[in-house]
């Protein structure tokens, strides 16, 4: 890859010169901290994410129940703007639910509008919780879940899912961008695939939004979920959003009947008749402070726009890539994700047999933030917004000298990693 | 009633006497707000729900994702704390959703658990969302949705549902205390009855969560849940809360499978299985701030103990009821309570042809926030915790002033209210 530093001099000057340093201010840094390479898992806190909530303790205290006449409209308002990031129009992103919820309520309006069709496609190195989910429901419809086994590395591609693409599919579910290795899915070529054979396209975008111009409405996909807390910055737990296409919704029902789905809701009828528009795939109560403090995870996305972010990300993780072949791999590691990087997504992945304790090492001695999946893999995500070309470059010198320091072989207490 | 204030000095009395006098200062007053009634649909901010929120930014600026080492256990632990205003001991209950979802999970739950059985019994004068969760459940299940059509005021009696319950009937939800005319259900009574008949009993305890002592364990319920955001202070749109007895929690399942409902959530392993405990009722990743907020909310409700909150509750409702029959009944109001003080809530509700004009000049005088439910409601909810007896004394007061003023008899703006 072209224009990557060679050396931390470089680095620096790819700092001095970055377009997007200024974003970096936007973001909490504790001085002497270790470098953070876990955004996604858990995005960095905005400085502006304390003021949000201070906002709506505000509101709270001195409007109480009438802040529900602003509060209202808050899950579409604030899912337009993240609909801004995912290239999609507005009233077809709404904010509710955790993303698990969403994907439920999504997967299953989808097998509502395909009936007669047996099959739901996954794929069988996706995240855990999108794998759970349509095992739960088809085991609930009667219907098969069909895993790709399509290379981990790699991920889907085209020609592994165009085969298993008959007429008894009802959905496909895929990661735009995989969880582990990062690699990037064709949702465009996917989705007409899935559409030529009747089957509804659904994605999940935890590890895209916000990442990559993921060009939702261009690439035809009927729904899409995604999570807060990573590259959104809304915070531990931050509610979750859902797409669905304008075109798709008046056929698509969410399974759980609720009242902030419901047409004229303070009318509290006796009879269900979901709402026109998005609003149908609400369920209960919004999380009023949750969706400010996510409004306020993306405010700095939002200026910076996806172009200059994704520019940004390109470069660290080629560099991240470059350096840890150089660094890591006479050590033991092997890079994980794809090598082209035109289908690598914002993360690298890299495993190594004791990749658990050199993570555990690294926190421990206040060098990285690396992420962890088992078995063996470390994930290390530089997020544009705030990770500098010097961060990228220094964490891998640190990761390199922990996987040749002897301590390694040794074993760390195991602790939960999320 | 016996001991309650018969005039505005004896109202201040009262006030200089209550045992509970100080837990109002735990919560924030705007100075010259209008009296506050509305608790049961959002209820006041406590001021210690700032420094729970500012702990969370302080957590998550400084561990970053490390937070999840001591969040992760968040539902469980908050929930046994919300178990204990409820007389649930520990491990039955989680924060987790919304009231929707929860009760969409359990009910759905109870369902698959008594295959079968065709009928789901409910209360056609349930909250909108529960009977509306249901119409889903029964449609989506090819079930049959049996609404009892009993009195609105008075609700379900255990003489109108035993009637009712056979071996077709598979769940039997309702309401503890109903959210229009505030009577409360005999759980312990509808329990039995439903048990013996073979079916699972599922409670919606959103108006009752921190106003009675219901005393989940005792009553022999399967299933509860309830809102975070009315009497239990969390905010607008906190989480919700779920109860699964002990003894239920193995034989049922959610039907939404998320990873932090699995087994051993992070070896992130090819099949879903469901987790020992209530966790296994949980779905997606949980919201941090919104438990941390959450836990504010019922810290002075702990503080306080259920006894004296309900025997002031008690007093305040009654004094509503008495004043309401006096003052607003020569105006054209009827209390659409239950008569008789043992089967009342929290609450206390009233019905006039110009409710709507009412509470809408209430407000906008500055008088008193009462609550509307359409046609004719208003909804009053004096909250032990944080309303004096001066407040009830002088709200009646003022509503009288209102239903007497010609103004009520003008159109005013329709708007929403929650």
């Amino acid at each position: 890859m072209e224009g990557l530093p060679q050396d931390r001099e470089e680095a620096l000057e790819a700092d001095r010169e970055d377009p997007l340093a200024s974003y970096r201010s936007l973001f909490h840094h504790d001085e002497g901290a270790p470098i953070y390479l876990d955004g996604n898992s858990l995005g960095r806190q905005p400085r502006g994410t304390a003021g949000a909530l201070g906002a709506v303790l505000d509101q709270w205290r001195r409007d109480l129940v009438g802040g529900w006449d602003y509060w209202m409209d808050l899950p579409t308002v604030v899912g337009d703007r993240i609909g801004q990031l995912l290239g999609a129009g507005p009233g077809q992103v709404a904010v509710s639910d955790s993303t698990t919820v969403n994907l439920y309520k999504l997967a299953a309006a989808a097998l509502d509008a395909r009936p007669g069709r047996g099959v739901i496609l996954g794929d069988g190195h996706d995240f855990p919780t999108v794998r759970y989910v349509l095992q739960g429901l088809a085991a609930r419809s009667g219907r098969r879940l069909e895993l790709l086994g399509t290379d981990p590395v790699e991920g889907p591609r085209l020609a592994d899912i165009t085969p298993r693409l008959g007429e008894d599919v009802a959905l496909v579910c895929l990661s735009a961008v995989n969880y582990r290795s990062g690699a990037v899915l064709d949702m465009e070529a996917v989705t007409e695939a899935a559409h030529r054979a009747g089957a509804l396209a659904l994605f999940d975008l935890s590890h895209a939004a916000g990442v990559l111009p993921v060009g939702l409405d261009r690439s035809g996909a009927d729904l899409a979920v995604g999570c807060g807390y990573k590259y959104l910055n809304g915070g531990p737990g931050a509610p979750a959003w859902l797409y669905v296409r304008a075109e798709a919704q008046p056929q698509l029902r969410s399974p759980i009947w609720g009242w902030f789905g419901q047409e004229d809701q303070f009318a509290m009828g006796p009879a269900y008749q979901p709402a026109e528009g998005i609003r149908r795939f609400l369920a209960g109560t919004p999380d009023v402070a949750g969706i400010m403090a996510l409004d306020a995870g993306i405010s700095p996305l939002l200026a910076a726009g996806l172009p200059a972010l994704w520019a940004k990300t390109r470069r660290l993780v080629g560099l991240l890539a470059r350096r840890s072949e150089e660094l890591l791999a006479p050590l033991g590691a092997r890079v994980v994700s794809p090598a082209d990087p035109t289908r690598r997504g914002g993360h690298l992945a890299i495993s190594h047999p004791r990749a658990w304790s050199a993570a555990y090492l690294l926190v421990q001695r206040g060098l990285v933030v690396p992420d962890f999946r088992p078995p063996d893999v470390l994930r290390l995500a530089p997020v544009a917004a705030y990770t500098s070309f010097t961060e990228a470059w220094d964490a891998l010198d640190r990761i390199a000298s922990v996987l040749a320091d002897p301590a390694v072989h040794q074993d760390v207490p195991r602790k939960r990693v999320t």
